[in-house]
């Protein structure tokens, strides 16, 4: 027998990093809520609940929209694997990591990745965009709406104009823009969105939002090669959650959380929350302007989920990370590839998103870069 | 904006099905914890614990017991996905309805399967598996040690050994052994067994148990092709959970349910726990006999923590199922396949094993099959 464990006692964290952000206390009490199983009526209750609300935050008609029993990256990989057949052309407009993440996914699935390359931090005009994707003519397009690597957002009309023009579906990753900034998946024109529940909704990771146009179903439908995976085959997801057949164990208690954290919003108004979530990111902004520092992302360009303000020349920026999290219980984080050390990634989604913690946040910063 | 939703008020029920199992006290408060980052210093605490539990649990010396994030099903699928590459030979010993599922999860990652095939709720003997896997030689076989659709027990031993005479890792299923029977990695031979939290561990679902011995380790180093799952990608999954490398948001949550349920298990006293399942069972056994039921699967061959008792003549075991859930907040499940209709499923696992349990099920079984 192992060692008697000490009880558990997580510290109490201040959570502005690029997600997991902050959980509500009607989240929290979701959580501890009786389970039930996961082909109880009641249980199919809380699905078509969820069905409704992800329909409301992503903006869409879509009848088709689930949580996935992963967390975002399950998403990614389920949007990949089903509509991708082995040999087809995969288009990535790639400016930044979970770009690299989405051709790595794909080229795994055995599609044929073409890219077209920017900065991170840099987003695609219109131009580009179509020009790649009329030259290119791939079976499917993906883009990073909200790019968590480098705090850029890409607008997508343009893309899935083009993409819809040579017949091909358009994936977006919303992962970091679902309940903190409009996704607009029906007017941008996205056939594959997906998510995760640890950001703008405020849950606790575990679960990947996706949504699938008509459009997409009926390419969906026509598929002859099996997808590679069984887990995260859509088909057999629709029977589960639509028709009530086996296919997998769902947590009832990571959907409940889900549930409440999709009725905080409503509650809220979506566009209400929006608004929160721009105003306090420019509170944000200028204050760390205030500071004498700059952001990487250019004005009209950034999210205002997560911020990436660049680390002043000679600030150690793991140093000031650690100080924040051991001296001031903050989490947040630093970048990666080719923005190690030079930028902090900032996060002020969801339940983060308050004027108090804009205040706190540049306040300890002040402190630990000194 | 959507209606305005009824708050969430899920029944109250007593889980006697395949799983989800009722879940302790201390695992609710766990869940309702303050949720810490993927990449913090305590999440990674918890990680440490989990493995040390894991190896504790499954009865091995492995150093790498993991839970992945998704449930048992993912789990066979990183099993699977991962020590198999295009055009291998997979051999599966199939009695069962998961033995079915893994022998389509294998096909859709490319291998070529062979089968033995016995009736849902029979076991092979040590001479059969054997003769299979010397004259097949395939590069991977898999059994299930617990068969959820039928209630059997599978030995490994024989298996193992066959298996390993030619080479091949052997895959187990123990998604409901784990935490109820003796699942003994080492002990048995197997390479990878991967499990669920919601069955014998009394968690709710949402991770899958996983272990990796040494030799099967060295086999994935050597591994040329790309693994075509990123989410399920063990040498990824190691980098994360051993080097903190960013692989995905694994959730605080429910990592804190599943180090209680296991802290649970190691107070118990794993053995101690064992027993407790093989009583009930055998109490359970004996009162469904003086019912004039029969069970469905041979003595010595049972499940301590499914039972399946034969439905009798005449009656309907769908009106029975529905009078347990709607007129005693009874879950349990009916039979599929070749067994609809023709067996009950009942679970007595985990926090549901209890002698309370036994009496409450047989009792209404009784009166709910008048």
């Amino acid at each position: 027998m192992p060692e008697q464990l000490p009880p558990l006692a997580p510290p109490a964290r201040l959570l502005l990093g690029p997600g997991p952000s902050m959980v509500a206390p009607r989240v929290y009490e979701a959580l501890r809520q009786p389970i039930v199983g996961h082909l109880d009526p009641y249980f199919f209750e809380v699905v078509e609940d969820i069905r409704k609300l992800l329909g409301y935050v992503f903006s869409t008609r879509n009848e088709f929209n689930i949580a996935i029993s992963g967390t975002g990256t399950s998403g990614m990989e389920a949007a990949v694997g089903n509509f991708v057949e082995p040999g087809e052309k995969f288009a990535v407009l790639a400016n930044g990591y979970f770009c690299d993440r989405i051709s790595d996914v794909a080229r795994r699935h055995g599609a044929v990745v073409v890219r077209l390359e920017k900065p991170w931090g840099e987003a695609f005009d219109d131009q580009e965009a179509r020009d790649f994707l009329r030259r290119e003519k791939p079976r499917v397009a993906a883009y990073v709406q909200a790019e968590t690597s480098a705090g850029a957002f890409q607008q997508g009309k343009a893309i899935c104009e083009a993409a819809h023009e040579v017949d091909a579906l358009v994936i977006a990753d919303c992962v970091t823009s679902l309940g903190g900034m409009p996704v607009m998946v029906d007017e941008t024109g996205i056939d594959i969105a997906y998510s995760c529940t640890q950001k703008g909704l405020s849950c606790p990771s575990g679960l990947a939002p996706l949504t699938v146009s008509p459009r997409a179903w009926e390419r969906l439908r026509k598929r002859t090669t099996p997808v590679d995976s069984f887990y995260l085959d859509l088909r057999l997801l629709e029977s589960y959650f639509h028709d009530h057949k086996y296919h997998h164990t769902a947590s009832a208690t990571m959907f409940y959380a889900l549930r409440e954290s999709l009725a905080l919003i409503a509650e809220e108004g979506i566009e209400n929350r929006w608004e929160r979530h721009r105003h306090n990111h420019e509170a944000f902004v200028a204050g760390i302007e205030a500071m004498g520092m700059r952001m990487h992302v250019a004005a009209g360009h950034r999210l205002w989920t997560l911020n990436t303000p660049r680390v002043p020349d000679g600030v150690d920026d793991a140093k000031v990370r650690q100080r924040l999290l051991n001296e001031y219980g903050i989490e947040i984080s630093g970048g990666f590839g080719p923005l190690a050390g030079k930028v902090f990634r900032i996060g002020l989604m969801g339940y983060s998103s308050t004027g108090e913690n804009v205040g706190k946040i540049l306040d300890a910063l002040k402190r630990a870069m000194k």
